[in-house]
C-alpha cells in the first residue's frame, strides 16, 4: 500500500499501514503490543537519514535498564550462561541476545538509481525487478517484524556496516552519498533480531513447547542386585561418558517435570531467569516461526523469509554460533567450544556423544540424527566382534578343513579349461590357495552369522525405537504436532506464473494443474528407469571388459588376479562417478516435479536418491552373487554373451570368494573416498569460494588477514561465510547404504561390520567437526523421529533376510556340503565331497573350435576332464543330464531358503514382540509424571479457586 | 479421622475433616470452590435424621432457578436435547442432569447393630468388616465427592428409596425405626450424581478434551469429473446411509474446528448452551474421573470407586441410558430409541451404522469397535463376490476338467485298498464324484484367489489404518494421551496383604515381589502348554475315533461319508466345549498373575485367550491340511499309529477336499452356535437371574408386574438389572478367529468370506441390540485405536501368507498338475496326468497279514494295484524309490512357496507404501485446520493485548 503514496517521502504513513495490517489474519503476534515501539519507530523513521538504528524498538524487560541508558557492550558482563566474551552475541546494549541474523547484499552500482514505483503485479511477487523493489520489501518486512514484537538492530560500527547503510540510503533517496567511496559501495548488511520475553512466551504457548516446571520427579534409586550391577556398569563405562558439564544432565536425583508452557501458569514453571529460561535453540525456533509468517507485501503469497531469500532480497537468515570454537577466550567454555572439544575431537573417539549438548545447540532434528548414528555405531561393536570371531574361526580351521585339503591334494584331477582355445586344462590342486581363502568366509559358522546379523538388524531397529522414545521423553517432544507447512517459494512462483497464464482466473486454485504434475512424474519415472539401464550397462561394460581382457591375457599365468582387481576398481570408479551424477539427476527431477512443501520435496528427493544410489551401489554385487557362473552352460555346450565371449565362470575359488572380494573393495573404497576424502575436502573448498563471492573480493579478505590490527570480524560476518546447512539427507543416505553392506551381503563378508564400525567412529567426529566448524548454525528444528529413514532401514532389513538366504543357499557351498554329508557320504564326513561335486566330461564332446589348443595336461593327452556341476557321466544313458544329486541339492537349497526366511521372520517378529517399544521403566515414569502433573494441576485449581473465594470482589456470594 | 470421634453423633465435625482434606494431593477438583455447598451441607448434615437429601448441594447455574424454588419434575419440560420424558434423567428439580448413579444394597438384618468404631488397619482397607464400616466409607466418599464439586441426590420418593433411607438410618443410629417394616428392610439405594459446569469445564481442560470452537472450516466442494463421480456415488449409496438425524453430521458445508478446551478461552468455543455443550458421554467421563480419584478413607490405597465396588460398599456405578429403547413416548426419539431403530433393527441390515451416534452414546472405544466391524464387513463384500466367482468358475468348468474326467473314465485302474485286510481293491472311477467336487476348490483359479485374499487382508488393514485416522480426526482424539492407570483393587488387596505378612515394612515397595509374579507366570506357561496338549490330544482322539470306526465299518459301502461327518461334528463339539473351558482357564490364570492395572490385565487375558482359542480352533484343520495322508508310508510299508491302525490316508477325493469339508463345517458350526445362539441366549438368562438377586426376590418383581398401577421402575432401577458391560475382548476375539478362517485357509474354501459376511451382517445388529437393550450403559471411554488387536490381525495376515503358500504347494494338486503340463505332458495338456500321478505296486510285496482278504477286483485276481505317489515301479532297479518326477515336484513345491511368499510380501509392502496411512485430503485438511486455529489464536492474542493496553489499570505505561 505504502508504495502507491509519494515514494520520495516514505516516512509518516505508518499509522495507516498499521491499521490495515491489524485486520489481517496470519499477522504474527505482538501487534501493537510492544508498547514503546510506536513512539520509537515514529522517531526513527522520521530521522531515517541520520539515525542508523533504523526501526529500533525496545522491549520493557524487567531486568533491563531503560533503553536510553548508554551501555558499553564490550565491558559490561553479559547475561545468560555467564559469558564474558566480546558482545558479539548481544545487541549494542549488551543485554538483548541476538537470536537471528538476516544478511543482504548491497550490490556495486555505477549510477545512483531512483526508486521507481510502478504498481506490483502478481508475477513481480516472485521476481523483484530491481534493487528498489528489494529495498521496499525489506523495509516492509522489517516493519512487520517489529509489529510482531521482535527487536531489530542494524549495526553502525565498523566500516562495513557503515558502508552498507550509506549504500542503502543512496538507493532509497537517490542521493550521491554513496559515490563518495566509489570502490566500497558494495558489501553485506546485517539485521539482527532479538525476541523479547513477551514474544517468546506467547509463541511457546502457541507452539505447545514443553518447559520444565517446579514440580519434581524423584528418580528412584535402584535396590538389590540390579542396583549393584548397574553401579558397576556405570563405573565401567564412566571413562566413555563425555565430561559432566558436556552431558548437561541434572546431577540431582530428581528431575523437573515438563509441561506445555502456559503464561497464566507461569509461576508453576521453573524459571530462574526470564533471559535464560528459553534455550537459544528455542529462541531461534520462535524467531524463525515469526520470520516464516511475516508478510513483506500485500500480494498473495508474499509471506515469509524463505521467499525473500529465494528472491535475493536477503542473502541468508541464520542464528549465530555461540562464539569461537577454538581458543581459550571463554572461561567457562562456550557451548560451541564445548562441542568442539568434547564431541568434534578425534581424541575423544571412544567416548559417547554429548547428546543433550548437541540437542541444545542444534535442535532435536540434528540431535536425533547423531543419536541414531551413535546407537548404530555402538551396536556395531557386538556385530564386529562376532564377525571377527567368525573370521578367526575360518582362519584357525583353515588347515583342518577336509574339502580344501582334498582340493590341495587333488593333483590327479584334471579340470576343464576356463575359456575356449587359449586356456589350458588345469589341475584342481592349482586352486589350493583360493580354496583355503574361500574357507575363511564359507564355513559352517556362516549360517549362524547370517542369522545373527539378521536378528541384529531387527534388534538394532527395536533398540532405536526405544531410544527414540527415550529421547522424545527426555527432550519433551511428546506433545509436538505438525502444522501445515508453507509452500516452497519455487512452487508459489510457478503457481503465480500459471495463474497469470490462465489470464488471472481468481478461482480458489491453490494447486498446480494435474497435467503439469503428471508430466513431471512421467519424466521422472522414465529418467529413473533410464538411469537404471545406465547402471546395468555400466555393470555389463565392466563384465565385457573382464571377459575380453581375460581371454586376451589368458595365456599369461596369474592373469586372473590382475583382471579381477582392475575390474573391481573400474566398478568402484564407475559407482563413484555415477553416484555424483545421480545426485544431480535426482535434484533436477525433483525440482521439475516442483513439490508443494519442503517435506514433500525432501521425501521425493530422498526416494529418488535412494533408488538410484542403492541400485548403483549394489548392482555389480548382485551380479557376482547370483548371476556370475550360473548361466555358463556346461563344457561342450557353453553359452556365449557375444560371439567368442563365453559367459563368465566363477574362478577356481568359487563364487563366494569373488563376491567377498567385490564387496570388500567396493565397501572400503566407497567409504574411504566418498565419505571421508570428499566430505572433508568439499566444505573447505566451498568455504573458500564463498568467502570470495560474499565479500566481493578475496583480495579484500587477504588484506584484512594481513592487517591483524584491524577490527575483528563480527560473529555474524564469520558465520555468513560458513557453508549453509543443507539438510541431513546426504548424511543419512550414506549411512543407509553402509547399513546395506553390513546386512544384505553379510553372509559373504563377516568383516563388513568391523569395516563399518571403524568408518563410523571416524564419521561421527568428522560430522561433528563439520557441524561445529564448517556449517552455519542451523535453525533448531523439532523432530520426533528420523522420518522416512526408519522405513527404509526396515525395508533393507527385509531385503537382507531373503538375500542372505539365497547367498547361503546358492552362492556358498553350504548346501552341497550338507547334502553330501548327510545323504551321500559313506562315513558321515566330508571326505570325498570334492570328487562327488565334480562331473566328468569327455573331451571329444567339445564343440569344434572350442577345445583347448593344448590337449595335454602333465604331458598326457587328456581324455576326460572334470567340471563343477551335478550331471550324469558321458557313459551313462543320458550323458550330461542333471543327476539325482542335482535335484536333491536343488530341493535342499529351496527348502533352506524357506526355512531360513521364515525362521528369521518368526524370530524377528518375536524379538519385536518381546522388546517393548517403550522401555518399561520409562513407560512407568512417564505415566507417573503425568499423574503427578495432573494432581498438581488439580491442586493448583483448588488453590486458585480458594483465592477467588477469598476475594470478595470477584464473585460475590 | 472422623471415625475416632463420637460415632453416635456423626454430625458437626465436618469442618475439621475438610481442613485436613484440603492439603491432600490427589484430591479432586472443586474443593471449597462450589460456593453454596458449605452452608447447605451444614444444614443437611445437622438435620440428617429428618432430611433425606443427605449432602445435597447446589450449583449456581446461570439458567437455573434458585435451588429453593419448588419444581415439579414430572411436568416441567426438561433441558437438553428437547426431551419431554418423565424426569428420570434429571434431579428432582428437573434441571440437573443425572450423569452417574451409584447403587448399594441395604441387607436384611435381624437386630439393629451398633456401629463399632475400632481403628481401621491396613488390611481392613480391603476387607470391610461389617456394614458399619461400609456405611462409614460411603459417607466419607460421598462427602469427598461433594467437595470435588459434584452435586449428589438421594431420592426420597417411592417406597424403595424411603426404605433405603430408613434402613440406612437404623444402621447409623442403632434406632429401631427400620424394624417397623420388618419385611422391607432390604433393597437397593441409589445415589445420583450431577456434574455442574464448573467441574465439567475444569476437567475438560485438565483431560485435554477437544471441543468445537466458533472457528469454521469450509469443506471444499469438489469440482470437475471427480465431483460428478462422487455425487453419483453418494446418490447410489444414499439408501444405505442411516437417516440424517441418526448420522449426526452437520448438513452445513463447514465444520467447527475443535481445540483443546480452555476456560480462559471459553468465548472462542461454540457454546450454544452450557447444559448441552458437553455431550452426555463426556459428562460421564468427567464424573468417572472424579469417582476414580476420590478417597473413601485416610488409609493407603483407599481411593476410587473401583475399590469400593470390589469391597461391596457399592454394588454398581453406571451412567444412565437415555430413556426407553422402545415405544413412542419420546418425540423426537431419544438417542437410545434412535440407536435401537436405526442400528439395532434387523430390517436395517443393509445400512451403514450410525457411527457418530454410537460414539456419542457409548464413547470412542466402543465406537471404534463398531467402526472396525463395519469396515471389515464392508470389505468382506468384494472378497465374497470374488470367492463366489471362483466357486462358480469351479462349478461351470467341472465338466470340462481333464483330470476329473480321466478319473471318471478310469474303470480299468485298480487302486490299492485304503485299509488293511477288510478293505477291498477299488476302481479309480469310484471316486468320480469326489474328484469332480474336489475340482470346485482345487482348480487353476485357486492360486489367484489366494493371492487376492492375501492382498485383500493387507488392503483391509491399510484401510483400517486410514479409517482410524479419519475417526481420530472426526472424534477429536488426536491430542489424547494416556495417564498412569490406577492399580486394580485385587492387586492392591494383595499388596496390602503382602505388606502385613512382611510385618509392615514401610519401604517404598509399590510392587509385588518378583517371586510371586514369577511363580504365577510359571504356572500360566505350564498350564497353557498343558492345554495345548489337551487340544492336540482331542484332535488325536478324534483321529483315533475315525480310524477305529473306519476300519470297523470298512465292509459297509459309503461308510466313509458317515465316518467323516461324525468325526468333524465331534471335532466341532470338542472345540466348542474346550473354548468355554479355555475361557475360564485364561481368566483364572490371569487372576493368579494378578496384573497391576486394568490394561495389563486385559492384555494378558487377551494373549492367553487368543493363544488357547486359536490353537483350539485351528489344530484339527492344520492336521488335515498338512499331516493327514503325508505320513502313511506306501503299500507294503505302511506306517501304523497303533498296532492295527494304519495312518490315515486322504479319501479318494484328495486332501484338499477333506480340508474343505473340515473347514466349512467348523466355521459354520462355530459361528452359528457360538456367536449367535449363545450370544442371544446368555444375556437374557443372566438378566433374569440378576433381577432376582438384585431386588431380593423375584416374587416382589412379579407382584409389581401384576400391579400395573403401581409406580413405574425408575431409570436407575431399570438400568441396574441390566448386564454390566464387561469389555470388548470377547467381541474382538470372535471376529479375529473368524478373520483367521477367512484368510489362513482361504485357498481351500473360497466361500469362507461369504459365510463370514452373512454372519457379520447379523452380528452387527445382534451386538447393537445387546448394547442398546441388554447392557448397562458403559462409561464412555476414549481410545485412539483398537489396541493389541491390530497387531494380532497383522500377525494373522502374516501367518496366512505362508499357510496359503503351503496349502497350494502341498495340499492341492496344483503343483503336480503344473509340473506334468509343462515338463512331462507330450502335448502340453493335462491328458494322462492321472496315470502319471499313480505309482504301481506289486501285491505280492504286501506285508504278510496286511493284504486284503478279497484278492480280486471285478472278478479277476489283482497282480498290480496303483497308489498316489511318485515312486519307481516294482520292476525297476530300485523298486518303490522316489523317482525323478517326485524330486521335480518337490523342488517345484518349494520353489512355489518361496515365490508365492516373497511375491505376496513384496506386493503387501508395496500396497502399504502406496496407500498412505493418512488419507491425503484428510492430511491437508488437518494441517489447514491447525493453521487456521493457530492464526485465530494469534489474532486472539493480539485482540487481548489490545484490550490490555486499553485498560489503564492493568499495566500502567
Amino acid at each position: 500500500m505504502s508504495q502507491k503514496k509519494a515514494p520520495e517521502k516514505p516516512t509518516g504513513n505508518h499509522t495507516s499501514v498499521e491499521m490495515e495490517m491489524a485486520d489481517m489474519v496470519g499477522k504474527p503476534l505482538g501487534g501493537p503490543g510492544t508498547q514503546p515501539t510506536k513512539p520509537v519507530r515514529k522517531k526513527s523513521s522520521e530521522s531515517m537519514t541520520s539515525d542508523p538504528d533504523l526501526y529500533y524498538s525496545v522491549e520493557d524487560l524487567r531486568s533491563e535498564p531503560p533503553p536510553g541508558e548508554p551501555v558499553s557492550n564490550r565491558i559490561r558482563p553479559m547475561l545468560g550462561q555467564g559469558k564474558h566474551e566480546a558482545g558479539a552475541l548481544f545487541f549494542k546494549d549488551g543485554y538483548r541476545r541476538i537470536d537471528y541474523v538476516l544478511a543482504f547484499p548491497v550490490p556495486r552500482r555505477k549510477h545512483p538509481v531512483k526508486v521507481e514505483h510502478k504498481p506490483e503485479d502478481d508475477s513481480s511477487a516472485f521476481h523483484p525487478e530491481g534493487e528498489d523493489q528489494k529495498v521496499r520489501r525489506r523495509r516492509e518486512f522489517e516493519k512487520n517484524l517489529i509489529e510482531a514484537g521482535l527487536d531489530l538492530e542494524r549495526d553502525d560500527e565498523g566500516a562495513r556496516t557503515k558502508k552498507c547503510v550509506t549504500a542503502l540510503l543512496s538507493q532509497l533517496h537517490g542521493s550521491q552519498i554513496a559515490s563518495r567511496e566509489p570502490t566500497k559501495d558494495h558489501g553485506m548488511c546485517f539485521v539482527r533480531l532479538h525476541a523479547p520475553w513477551k514474544v517468546l512466551s506467547q509463541y511457546a504457548e502457541i507452539l505447545k513447547i514443553k518447559m520444565p516446571t517446579k514440580k519434581i520427579y524423584e528418580l528412584k534409586e535402584r535396590t538389590g542386585i540390579k542396583a549393584k550391577a548397574y553401579a558397576l556398569w556405570r563405573k565401567t563405562i564412566k571413562p566413555l561418558q563425555p565430561s559432566p558439564q558436556a552431558k548437561q544432565v541434572d546431577k540431582e536425583p530428581y528431575k523437573h517435570i515438563s509441561y506445555t508452557f502456559s503464561r497464566d501458569k507461569e509461576h508453576m514453571f521453573h524459571i530462574e531467569s526470564r533471559e535464560t529460561f528459553f534455550k537459544p535453540s528455542t529462541r531461534s525456533l520462535v524467531v524463525h516461526e515469526i520470520l516464516k509468517r511475516t508478510r513483506y507485501s500485500q500480494k498473495d503469497y508474499a509471506i515469509g523469509i524463505t521467499n525473500l531469500i529465494a528472491q535475493g532480497v536477503y542473502t541468508a537468515a541464520y542464528p549465530l554460533h555461540e562464539g569461537e570454537f577454538e581458543g581459550d577466550t571463554d572461561i567457562p567454555p562456550n557451548p560451541r567450544q564445548m562441542l568442539f572439544d568434547e564431541w568434534g575431537s578425534y581424541s575423544k573417539f571412544v567416548k559417547f556423544q554429548p547428546l543433550n549438548l548437541i540437542r541444545n545447540y542444534f535442535g532435536e532434528k540434528i540431535g536425533m540424527y547423531f543419536a541414531w548414528l551413535g546407537l548404530y555405531t555402538k551396536l556395531l561393536i557386538p556385530s564386529s566382534l562376532v564377525g571377527l570371531i567368525v573370521f578367526l574361526y575360518g582362519v584357525f580351521t583353515m588347515d583342518d578343513n577336509v574339502p580344501s585339503d582334498e582340493v590341495c591334494e587333488a593333483y590327479n584331477i584334471t579340470m576343464c579349461p576356463l575359456c575356449d582355445r587359449e586356456c589350458k586344462y588345469w589341475r584342481l590342486s592349482d586352486s589350493c590357495k583360493s580354496a583355503k581363502f574361500s574357507h575363511l568366509f564359507d564355513n559352517e559358522v556362516t549360517v549362524f552369522f547370517s542369522i545373527f546379523m539378521s536378528l541384529w538388524a531387527t534388534w538394532f531397529l527395536e533398540n532405536w525405537k526405544r531410544k527414540q522414545m527415550e529421547l522424545n521423553y527426555a527432550w519433551d517432544l511428546s506433545g509436538f504436532e505438525e502444522e501445515e507447512e508453507q509452500p516452497r517459494p519455487e512452487y508459489e512462483a510457478r503457481l503465480v506464473k500459471h495463474r497469470i497464464e490462465q489470464s488471472d482466473k481468481t478461482g480458489e486454485e491453490v494447486k498446480l494443474p494435474k497435467k503439469q504434475t503428471l508430466f513431471a512424474v512421467g519424466v521422472s519415472s522414465v529418467t529413473i528407469l533410464t538411469m537404471f539401464t545406465v547402471t546395468l550397462a555400466a555393470v555389463f561394460a565392466v563384465i565385457m571388459y573382464r571377459l575380453s581382457v581375460a581371454s586376451a591375457l589368458a595365456i599369461y599365468p596369474n592373469s586372473g588376479q590382475i583382471v579381477s582387481g582392475t575390474a573391481v576398481t573400474l566398478n568402484l570408479i564407475v559407482i563413484l562417478i555415477l553416484d555424483e551424477i545421480y545426485g544431480s539427476v535426482a535434484a533436477f527431477l525433483t525440482n521439475l516435479e516442483c513439490p508443494r512443501t519442503e517435506t514433500e520435496y525432501e521425501d521425493k528427493l530422498i526416494f529418488k536418491l535412494f533408488l538410484l544410489k542403492f541400485v548403483n551401489s549394489y548392482a555389480s554385487i548382485f551380479y557376482v552373487a547370483f548371476f556370475k557362473g550360473r548361466f555358463m552352460g556346461r563344457p561342450g555346450q557353453y553359452i556365449y554373451a557375444a560371439p567368442g565371449l563365453r559367459m563368465e565362470e566363477c574362478g577356481p575359488g568359487g563364487c563366494l570368494y569373488e563376491l567377498c572380494i567385490q564387496l570388500s573393495i567396493i565397501m572400503a573404497g566407497k567409504q574411504l573416498i566418498q565419505n571421508n576424502v570428499m566430505e572433508i575436502g568439499m566444505p573447505k573448498l566451498k568455504k573458500f569460494l564463498r568467502e570470495c563471492t560474499c565479500f566481493g573480493l578475496c583480495k579484500e579478505r587477504a588484506e584484512r588477514a594481513e592487517d591483524k590490527a584491524g577490527p575483528r570480524d563480527t560473529r555474524w560476518e564469520e558465520d555468513l561465510v560458513l557453508e549453509p546447512f543443507s539438510g541431513l539427507s546426504p548424511e543419512y543416505l550414506e549411512m543407509i547404504i553402509q547399513f546395506g553392506f553390513v546386512t544384505i551381503f553379510v553372509a559373504s563378508f563377516p568383516l563388513a561390520p568391523l569395516l563399518a564400525l571403524v568408518n563410523n567412529v571416524l564419521e561421527i567426529r568428522l560430522d561433528a567437526r563439520k557441524f561445529v566448524q564448517e556449517l552455519r548454525r542451523p535453525m533448531a528444528e523439532r523432530a520426533k523421529d528420523i522420518g522416512i529413514w526408519y522405513n527404509i532401514l526396515k525395508g533393507i532389513t527385509k531385503i537382507s533376510v531373503i538375500v542372505n538366504a539365497f547367498v547361503i543357499a546358492i552362492t556358498s557351498n553350504f548346501i552341497p556340503r550338507t547334502v553330501y554329508q548327510y545323504m551321500y557320504s559313506p562315513d558321515g564326513s566330508l571326505h570325498g565331497f570334492i570328487d562327488w561335486s565334480l562331473s566328468t566330461f569327455n573331451v571329444s564332446d567339445f564343440e569344434p573350435g572350442s577345445e583347448p589348443r593344448d590337449n595335454r595336461s602333465l604331458g598326457e593327452v587328456v581324455q576326460f576332464c572334470r567340471y563343477r556341476d551335478f550331471r550324469d557321466a558321458p557313459w551313462e544313458a543320458e550323458p550330461y543330464k542333471y543327476n539325482l544329486a542335482y535335484w536333491h541339492i536343488f530341493a535342499a537349497r529351496l527348502g533352506f531358503v524357506i526355512c531360513f526366511q521364515n525362521f528369521i521372520i518368526f524370530l524377528r517378529d518375536f524379538i519385536g514382540y518381546i522388546i517393548p517399544d517403550v522401555p518399561k521403566e520409562l513407560d512407568e515414569q512417564i505415566k507417573k509424571e503425568n499423574k503427578i502433573m495432573m494432581d498438581a494441576l488439580i491442586h493448583e485449581e483448588n488453590v486458585r479457586q480458594g483465592e477467588v473465594e477469598m476475594d470478595p470482589e470477584k464473585e460475590p456470594l
